[in-house]
């Protein structure tokens, strides 16, 4: 027999205080509009518990009483993980777990709750004279536990890994309100399980992690950044090779942006400057770190040494902080310049890198066979084989006929090539609710019954972020 | 009714063929006998499937049947995961899975079979212009699938990581025969629970790795090497920073070694001239990684600014590959070089980074305080706070009175100081039979349960690798 609405608000008023319960239908707006208003569900209410005891304290009763738990942090995801699938679900939001509870930049290590905005985790490690390498478009407002239940990953990847490369053990309260104590600043440790691994990427449905050690890197002494023309992602891939070769580790970007991008930010005002040499048919923006002691000239020297290979055919290199914020302003404009053109279908895949140009090829060709006049605006992280494959809407068209008509069949032929080519249906953003009937289509059937065994095994009675990733 | 061991054999051989099942006790020596001779538990027999296809055949049989399986790579592990442990159980040697399925240095990845032994993984990623960065003193019979098993580290992880950080997928057989498609290329895929990194690590306990996915890193143009008198572990944890925040990734290896093992390795002619710019109570091996385009001298400059700083007492700079190699030499003959010396008590251990200095003063005083004239070994790979800390025998003394009297009680001393310190009692090595019970003690409970209720769930009849790491 389940609880009704308000026998659940009383329920978890007696737990965490009737202050930190939120079950005015009025009042939980914030923490159900997600950023893309795709998903719509109530919730039975919002509980925000001051600390990790009384997030175990929740557990049990939940547990107890097999009430459906959605963990939240800054709700910023993009697939649906962090709001309600039924609305009989109460939202756990880990806002008031927000303590720094140490760090130490000399060891690169600071330990982190679950409810830390990650602009102050960066904060906190620059105070320290270290650096946090992740950056997101929602830096602002994600906190840690969403940031590293969804693995986010961001523009840095390339250099320093995503979420799950960057975390070194995590604090988490499992379904029946145990807590696992995996904090931990060890580069090296086999005694057993990965289970920081299985936690990070997990979306909340094997457990709420309340805390993380994050791994601290030093900061550079400066960047080195260039807006770079080329004829082709084909010659993009070879230049990525090349940087690679030349800047190791110290390449912490190289992002693909085709014409259409710098022609719509141009049209629209977006850009107080053209930040590239001129017209071409794709940029690409590269990054290298310098570090203490070592000279700079590096970016420009790789640069002379690909225009003697002719994979480049002009470049601006940054000479000032100004041209550097402006390219990175150009890249990272290009999701919102696209709502200047009408709808776009979006898609955020990934494949082995080299096999960028052909998926750029084919499913361009895919999408224009399907929609005469479509335009193909396939943009990102080219060093991590992740490009956010979008499509704007033919010039003049109507927006919601054009999703009405053409979203469904779309996804279809762009998933069907990312397959074809050994690629995945959701690089950065994860299954959420979005995605769990593509992801029961497209996955090794039996990785998907070893992930129910799991999730059967570590929250028997379905209570964690119930119908997510699974379904 | 569990089967006799020529009813396994004759079953066996009916699955794989008979030329590939040893029964025989006298010819199983090579897969039972393991590198340190603790562990002397005979067969049932051995078998040597030739595919993929034949260990599905052989898990089905052995889930069916509840017979126990012990994987076995290169048979080189350190702490008998890869041998019997009741002695009924069959080995299942991955040998003849040894295919280079394929290799693309440009995207930077290599598909290699379980048997794969590491060094024609090296050789193979060498012959297409790049490199697989983990180096082991065993890699001249270590195979991939018990590297990654084991997670491996080595010598490099400073700049590359363990095996886990190598690896980007695996195919595994599951303890039913199911066969796990995990292979893939991809740099970020957020599809679902994280199973390869469960499966690294796990030794052979969740599943059978029979191939992998592996990273591999552009080739360095060159190394710079230095050998460097350091003062103090202080001091010598005061360079690593400094190091680290001048070369970033770059910097590929911060080795730690007493001047004992100077002494030692001088004394029994083990080194063809002093590698060192003269007596000092430490050293630290330091390695640099030189891109292609880039100027030579970034560690020389690195060490002056140390010298300045007075973190450095006096350094050699390697000049030759012969120079370089007798550095190695050094590092590498430090565990074999105690050997020369009687007996020794060795600990696989770690802690954080910046706890090194109190793990060294306070084992070390721990130990002397147990075992007059114990003379401390403490060496090994500072930058991943992983530190092998071994005790020589006093000299003179016999070494099995001091084995039989000291060696729990020396274990019980040095765990609990790394313990105290935040640390881990396996760093590189794993649990496998010997540590079983330690583990029960040190784990977090909570982490215990979670690694056994997975295990329930993968492997419900407890036949893959039974009695190792979970007891």
């Amino acid at each position: 027999m389940s609880l009704s609405a308000a026998e659940i608000a009383a329920a978890l008023a007696g737990i965490v205080g009737s202050d930190a319960v939120i079950a005015d239908a009025g009042r939980m707006g914030p923490f159900l509009n997600e950023p893309r208003r795709r998903f719509h569900r109530s919730a039975a209410a919002v509980a925000v518990p001051p600390d990790v005891a009384a997030v175990q304290a929740v557990m049990r009763w939940a547990h107890a009483n097999r009430v459906g738990i959605v963990p939240q942090g800054g709700n910023t995801g993009l697939v649906g993980a962090q709001v309600p699938l039924t609305g009989d679900e109460v939202i756990l939001s880990l806002a008031r777990l927000d303590r720094i509870r140490s760090i130490d930049a000399a060891a690169g290590v600071m330990t982190a709750e679950a409810g830390v905005i990650l602009e102050n985790v960066h904060r906190a490690a620059e105070a320290a004279g270290a650096m946090f390498p992740l950056w997101l478009a929602s830096q602002g407002s994600a906190r840690i536990g969403g940031v590293l239940s969804s693995n986010a990953g961001g523009v840095n990847v390339l250099a320093y890994g995503n979420a799950r490369e960057l975390t070194m053990g995590v604090e988490a309260v499992l379904a029946d309100g145990r807590l696992y104590n995996g904090l931990n600043a060890l580069k090296k440790d086999n005694t057993g399980y990965d289970l920081k691994d299985l936690m990070v990427g997990a979306e909340g449905t094997l457990g709420i992690i309340t805390a993380a050690t994050l791994k601290l890197h030093p900061l550079p002494e400066d960047y080195e950044t260039a807006l770079v023309s080329i004829a082709s992602p084909e010659a993009a891939l070879d230049l990525f090779q090349l940087m690679r070769q030349r800047a190791g580790g110290r390449l912490n970007a190289f992002e693909l942006i085709p014409h259409i991008g710098l022609d719509i930010q141009l049209r629209h005002g977006m850009l107080d400057a053209d930040p590239t040499a001129g017209p071409s048919p794709w940029y690409a923006l590269i990054e290298m770190s310098r570090m203490a002691g070592t000279e700079p000239g590096s970016l420009q020297a790789a640069l002379e040494a690909a225009f003697e290979e002719s994979l480049v055919a002009d470049a601006v290199l940054a000479e000032s902080l100004a041209d550097r914020t402006r390219m990175w302003a150009f890249r990272e404009q290009m999701s919102e310049c696209q709502s200047r053109e009408g709808a776009s279908i979006k898609h955020d895949v990934s494949v082995p890198v080299a096999a960028i140009p052909a998926l750029i090829a084919e499913g361009s060709a895919a999408a224009e066979r399907l929609v005469p006049g479509i335009r193909p605006v396939p943009f990102g992280h080219m060093g991590d084989g992740n490009i956010h494959f979008n499509f704007s809407q033919p010039a003049g068209a109507d927006p919601k006929d054009f999703m009405a008509q053409y979203d469904e069949a779309v996804h279809a032929a762009i998933y069907a090539v990312v397959l074809k080519l050994g690629g995945s249906v959701s690089a950065e953003h994860g299954i959420g609710q979005l995605k769990v009937e593509l992801l029961k289509q497209v996955k090794d059937p039996v990785a998907l019954e070893m992930m129910r065994a799991i999730k059967a095994a570590l929250d028997p009675r379905g209570i964690l972020n119930p119908g997510k990733m699974l379904g």
